[in-house]
């Protein structure tokens, strides 16, 4: 059984894992916290599971960090400091973080890494679409698409009424285009992803984990 | 037989223009102009037909206006002291303007216009993609899509390989999303378009056209 | 408050409708029917709302006839004789019935039908998409808008995830493409379309009724 | 300067084909052929090109076999026979054979062979759109990509418009969809892509080639 500290319970994605935690049985919650209930002095579990806000995503690192406990974290807009922070723990606890734990978009991040020889001959765009309650943009997933680019990628976004996710990468050349799209139909997908992800990691040792080694192995 | 004057005929549309009425019964060129070769002391037409730089259309507007002819245009990019010239002329010639000349973009705009109250509830975006060599962003043509609506709509560009021009208006609300795409598969869509509208423009008394006018009888 | 009957209450429809309801304050559920518990003897109610299969549609409309109810049905698939028994009955009650009860894809419809002229000339196809386990095939609501045109229209359909539904009508003529798409983000929106309407529909008078009759008013 | 024996020349490809050689240096016609004018006593050259007609490819490819020249074919629908053939003597001369010279489409088909084993988790589905004079149904690339999978793959068709050619491979799966398209933007991006795989072609000893061969190189 992995026992799960989940920070960032009472926001969509805490939801939705809490939702599906209930109905799994080799995985469970052993305490709740959020900006109202934080971080400290948690039952003993296997690994903090963090979706929330930059200071969320701070204190829970922290934490995960004296307790010597696996960390994932699906937190977007860490910044350079966070980023960094993650890293240096890395060294000594395991840590897997992914501003978008779906399996899909991972995949299509796998296949541009694995052509960008191929694609840098194109013109290239990303576009981004997410509901209107989404603050930052563009949103984590479409940087780390442009990310993958040596050059600069144009990104485009538009927040509008309750997209969960929606992400193209566009291709371009004389005569011809091509579209990578993604499309998130259930906020549900991201939960989902985290817990077979989750399921990979607690086995793994210290060090820093994204998707691409995750689809290394899977 | 239309007699043509046709200013900018070096660019893309001009010689789209150009090949279109060879193989045209009732319509003639009379003679054709660019940078190198103004719009001065043309022989006699009935309108003057320009695709070109703001510069070209100042210059061939005013010769439509010093000669009393029907002035068509479809260059973009104008600017409001070129739109307002337009507007004070008109009150001596027809004037046809239009920064995209095809049928499907026009009704689409027409569409826009027509549903405004019900798609005001919808929060709404515009995406438009052309080939690289296009400088100006956004179009002419999302423009005029923004400006149908009373509130400021987001407008995202793309420039990337050899696309004639994507147009793409996106209206969501909570549980549902539209999408109005046009995609013009060739240049000479604008070109045939713009012979179309010559026909029955030429016909036209004093005034300042649009599409809109075009659509209403046509 | 309008006090309602529900039809299908265990299909995936009827589950959406009741949570709905449940925070509504003008609408209130008198009574749950399916298959297991057919509908004989309800409580006194204002209107039938059916989500139900062929068999159930027919039973719940005989209900709303004899029982002289409003009847609103969104039950896909009711076949030709299911369709003139609601045109018979709704000379003695009121009738609504949509096989899709979203806003958008009804604005679409309208949107068609007041351009019919204009799209006659373009090439034209119908595509849907559906998750795996809807069994008929067009969907209904491909077939509303098939049926809007007087000419056949290609009608293609894929079955696959758990899309929503997503429609999409295309246009296409020498030099340009036309798409009006609509996804659904969430079931959600067929049930609380379906409310939406009721609320309306519930203050007519006997006859027959669609969406475009509500479009006409709202 | 690579002799180009071109079999189709006044089929639309063969045009494009014709117009782009004039401007090439290391690429030379050294005889035209169609119906009217067979594949018979042709001046000596390095291969032959055909984008013809299933016939018309059976004439050309048997010409190539016996004067031992290096065959590269465009045409579609040549059936199992043609296919057969094709491999038969492929075990003298050197054949590459593709229905879709663009790179775009073959980079689409390279990644959905690459991860087969991800894909067939998901319900997959292709979608083709060419304009309204093309008569076969699905297109050749279309069942090219169906074929990847061992499964069968629902593919759809839309004849309409003068679109030069659209595919989309769909992949979806309990909460996310996943879409890779390709639009030729001209048909010229056949012509242009048969060019650059003649270059790299007429260096292969005898054998059968497909794109895939070139994308393990180029």
């Amino acid at each position: 059984m992995i026992k799960v500290i989940l920070n960032g319970c009472s926001g969509k994605m805490g939801l939705l894992i809490e939702k599906l935690i209930d109905s799994e049985e080799d995985i469970s919650l052993v305490s709740l916290h959020d900006e109202k209930n934080p971080l400290e002095n948690a039952p003993q579990g296997d690994l903090v599971i963090d979706f929330s806000s930059k200071p969320g995503f701070m204190k829970s690192l922290e934490y995960a960090y004296k307790q010597q406990l696996h960390f994932l974290s699906g937190t977007t807009a860490i910044g350079k400091d966070g980023y960094e922070k993650l890293k240096e723990y890395s060294q000594t606890i395991a840590i897997f973080y992914s501003p978008n734990m779906s399996l899909g978009i991972n995949f299509l991040a796998k296949i541009l890494q694995e052509n960008l020889n191929f694609l840098l001959k194109w013109d290239l765009g990303i576009l981004e679409t997410h509901h209107r309650a989404k603050k930052d943009a563009p949103s984590g997933t479409a940087m780390m698409l442009a990310d993958i680019f040596p050059n600069p990628v144009p990104v485009n976004s538009f927040r509008m009424g309750d997209i969960p996710g929606d992400h193209k990468v566009v291709a371009a050349r004389n005569g011809e285009l091509i579209e990578f799209k993604h499309r998130a139909t259930s906020r549900e997908v991201f939960a989902r992803g985290a817990l077979e992800i989750t399921r990979w990691f607690i086995n793994c040792p210290r060090g820093f984990y994204t998707m691409r080694d995750y689809f290394k192995i899977n």
